[in-house]
């Protein structure tokens, strides 16, 4: 499936670590990523599914897809700034959130509208979003329920 | 100023009543309130606020302005489905929430990204979020606020 | 009505001149004016509606409503880019364009899909754009056609 | 390189063949394939490249991945209606228009905000656009505008 992960663009090297291990186990797992395309956890998930052989998209908030990391395979250009946050989560069958701040919070906003099993990693609170420690189970709480639905 | 109102669509008699005291109380004191132009929250704190002789713009996730609530003095059409959130953030000054569920929770995760002033009613929790009981309290807090900028 | 007028961004003085006259008329005839809220054709039909009173809304591709001319009244910011073309088309009911470029012939396109009533000054031919000389015939083609929908 | 193809949704079968025919020559030729996912052009499109082994992207105006034609390879949802035309334009490198009404002719508009070299077969007349007769004659001039920029 696809899964969405979202995160802050500037990280700390624990959280890199992470968003990296989160990348190798979807790829593993044979999940293509979403993201949004740019630094920090976009970039450490991509370069983590990359090293394990994965597929990774991601959606720009800009006009220009030499702007996305070197880790995406599909650039998706969208100008739209901010507004492409719902696309992150839509264009995913689930959504892992790795720590963030504003951006990310609009988007577990939209994983409830769209209505995707989420599953978070030191980010923000939610009666929609599951607290995991780790990448595993995180990838472990989204494969279970978007198998459910 | 401009005060974006957000919340819930469908709501109960009591928070539509909140919802419209609150449109009263921006209206008196000079305000213009941005909101997404449907029912619930939307309309309520609209018919507040033309009961007051305010000024009402409804951003609408639709591409027909004839989809706003009867109290919206000037209707904006969108086309952009959930997409339009951001854009209800970012042409207010300040915000504030009343109740909601995922779109709402998408939308103060915009007030973040845009730094804006934010007070809730009976709202989702988070760190920038200034929880208050009642419009008057959230009124005096977003005019304070938004002064202090 | 609402009339959104589109055209380009840098014009010369008879540009200028006939987008302020078709403001002056719009105006005058208590149409709302819609356009893209930055400089040349929006700015100067803006500049002209206000000269007659009128009532102007400017839909931004910032995200800043600072960003809007100065006789814009309601200034929406969007932070979409082109992306906003869309919008400023289905936010009237009938299109009037003034010379113009690649983001005119855009928002020309949105006009057909849109099925607005479409008159154009010294800008695109296509099949749904009725090419007249100057801001009453463009006014007066506008109002019969809406008026006939 | 990526090339967007856009045009008419529903054609006849003449047109059909053009667009099949100008996917198989894309793809043989290596180009990526860019459109907007639904059916008519974007669908033959996809089809011919998909019977020539090629790899194709389809940018939906829906929130929902399953809408797009069984061809595309990457379907990315956005939910912004009509206001993805410029994202399927921004997304090539080059443009190529079959057919095709208001739609199109918003995204001829777009393509020449963008400065994307563009070639069109049985389209809309506009001063960047190259018109040909073939798929061929539209591959070879993208092909040597793009390289000559």
């Amino acid at each position: 499936m696809r899964v969405s992960v979202i995160g802050g663009s500037s990280i700390d090297a624990s959280e890199a670590e992470t968003a990296e291990s989160l990348g190798r186990v979807l790829a593993q797992r044979g999940h293509t990523i979403v993201c949004g395309g740019l630094g920090g956890v976009m970039e450490a998930v991509c370069r983590g599914a990359a090293d394990a052989g994965g597929h990774t998209i991601g959606i720009l908030p800009t006009d220009r897809r030499a702007d996305a990391n070197e880790y995406v395979d599909e650039a998706i250009a969208t100008g739209l700034g901010h507004a492409r946050n719902p696309l992150v989560v839509m264009n995913g069958d689930a959504v892992v959130a790795v720590d963030g701040g504003g951006g990310t919070l609009s988007e577990l906003g939209f994983a409830s509208v769209y209505d995707r099993p989420t599953a978070g990693i030191g980010t923000h609170e939610a009666a929609h979003v599951e607290a995991v420690e780790t990448a595993e189970e995180a990838v472990e709480y989204v494969e279970r329920e978007a198998r459910a639905e």
